[in-house]
């Protein structure tokens, strides 16, 4: 913790040299792995099964239920809610620009967009299928998914690894750039208005971009503390320690409420907010991080000029086409 | 039932002059009604408000979560599930071609697409909201509707009338024309194989087209009884009455068991079948109307004609793109 607070101490003074932080456009394009170039096949593909509801024991929720690309990258529910109803207790990432963090889930437990996709389909409160034979017992019996496969991966190619390869190979596509601030980054000075610039400054001087740094505003890959501060009016209304973060995978108690820094492209359209998503604006997130990791009672205006700057946030989407899914013959196997 | 008989047997007779039915291909527009005309804007915000989970009160069930237009129209279950994992007893009818349909739903409680449209989203084991007030109330919270509904219908027109208008005008565009049978009808005799020209004859000599007639395959718009002969081994396997179909909803005996034809375009899709979803393979359901409608024992050659005359009926699906939905301010209104 004291390494945390000399971090964001340090950056505030930092940020305080006005113009010191360096701002950073999104990329266009995401890294990829060696193993997994991204090829439009394979992206199309990834598409398909990214959309199908057959992955899940039910047949009724598939990748985009929670993520919903239609939506901002995820569901605008506090939670999700998986097959028979289930729910768990934190709130679905966003998937656009996924591809721009370094590890994936709240607690940071899959270490590339390959190994997150393997995660759901089989958690019984989210896709409930038995198990990943069973996925690809589902698919082989899907004709119009061998050809998919056979084009991508050669014949016979209907696996984990390479349903999981397609799917992370879709998301790497998922960048939303262009974004006023992107624009503003990029030149041109009438993109943000005065407050939003205001609001960036502030965020800045104010150590927001200690953590939420880089051009995906989600850190460099690091792990950070949520909450930093006790605050018991705070921790009665929103309950953000009920989940100890990282900790409930590693059972380190150095890593009790760390978290992964969220990405803040996009921000506006994923209401509620925070791991557990107990906050429903933007205005009142904005509010608690000041409070609980910078421990500063924001005045309302800085309030305002960062909610209009994260707005500022909000890229361009770009055009899909609808996937069109090979159709069941007969039952879904169990 | 004495009609349905004659019906039958007199179509019987007719078809078994080779080429007396009038075959029809799929026409590539849906006649519209008068104070709904097709925009391409209306169809825009259609199609938008028909992929929205958000009209759901769980913020997870769409139009499109039964009615998958990425799929054969439906979502290959037995019967859909709706919010909080509730089941119905009926499998959900294609969305694809329902312009085509003179009445709506299985037992055509609704006369159009836009009454059709209006009934899900307070059903509440199907999307759940309270009313359509509460519906409307949500939208209107939704900043991007404003603008979408300005567009098409004029300011502060968010209300159930212009939302069920707009779904029911994007479904009008749902149309799968240009299948080999198609094809084969507009003069293209290579477009289906032999066998399939084969099973094209017998299901006019059988008598399945005194139903399944016109360019759709589901009649005019009548309805028939399903099933008209008893069959006590079909009925302890399948539960085809537990279900009075019409009689359901109108509460006169005369309706009891009758059904709205529905469509046979792109069956091959649509697995599993019949209004309870219980039998799992074309092949069955095929043998099964042949029984139960026609009190035919249907040999399997037979059986394997149709059933590739069946698969010829899978047409083309109109590329489609996919929506980009406005975001939800803070939390979903109850």
């Amino acid at each position: 913790m004291f390494k945390i607070r000399s971090l964001v101490t340090a950056l505030v003074l930092a940020g305080s040299v006005s113009g010191a932080y360096a701002w950073e456009a999104l990329p266009t394009k995401a890294p990829e792995p060696a193993d997994n170039p991204t090829t439009a096949e394979k992206v199309a593909l990834g598409q398909m099964l990214y959309h199908d509801p057959r992955l899940s024991s039910t047949g009724t929720v598939s990748c985009a239920s929670c993520h919903n690309t239609m939506l901002g990258g995820e569901d605008n529910r506090p939670n999700s809610m998986g097959v028979n109803a289930q729910t768990g207790g934190r709130s679905a990432p966003t998937v656009w620009n996924a591809a721009f963090n370094k590890v994936q889930f709240w607690d940071g437990r899959a270490a590339s967009l390959e190994e997150q996709a393997a995660g759901p389909v089989a958690n019984p409160i989210e896709m409930g299928m038995k198990d990943w034979d069973a996925v690809v017992a589902r698919l082989k019996a899907i004709e119009g998914y061998h050809e998919a496969f056979t084009k991508v991966f050669g014949e016979n190619s209907i696996s984990q690894e390479n349903v999981t390869k397609a799917i992370a190979a879709y998301e790497r596509t998922l960048i939303t750039p262009n974004s006023p601030y992107d624009k503003y980054v990029n030149g041109d000075k009438s993109a943000l208005t005065e407050q939003q610039v205001r609001g960036m400054n502030k965020m800045a001087e104010l150590g927001c971009t200690a953590c939420h740094s880089g051009p995906a505003f989600n850190g460099a890959g690091t792990y950070q503390k949520f909450p930093v501060n006790s605050n018991g009016y705070f921790e009665a209304q929103y309950k953000f320690k009920r989940d100890k973060g990282r900790a409930e995978v590693t059972n380190n108690p150095e890593d009790e409420h760390m978290w992964k820094v969220p990405t803040l492209r996009n921000i506006a359209l994923t209401a509620p907010y925070f791991h557990n998503g107990s906050v429903s604006t933007l205005e009142k997130a904005v509010k608690v991080m000041g409070k609980l990791q910078l421990d500063k009672d924001l005045p309302d205006e800085d309030i305002e000029d960062i909610v209009a700057f994260l707005n500022g946030l909000t890229g361009q989407f770009p055009k899909q086409s609808m996937p069109i899914l090979p159709s069941t013959p007969g039952r879904l196997a169990k």
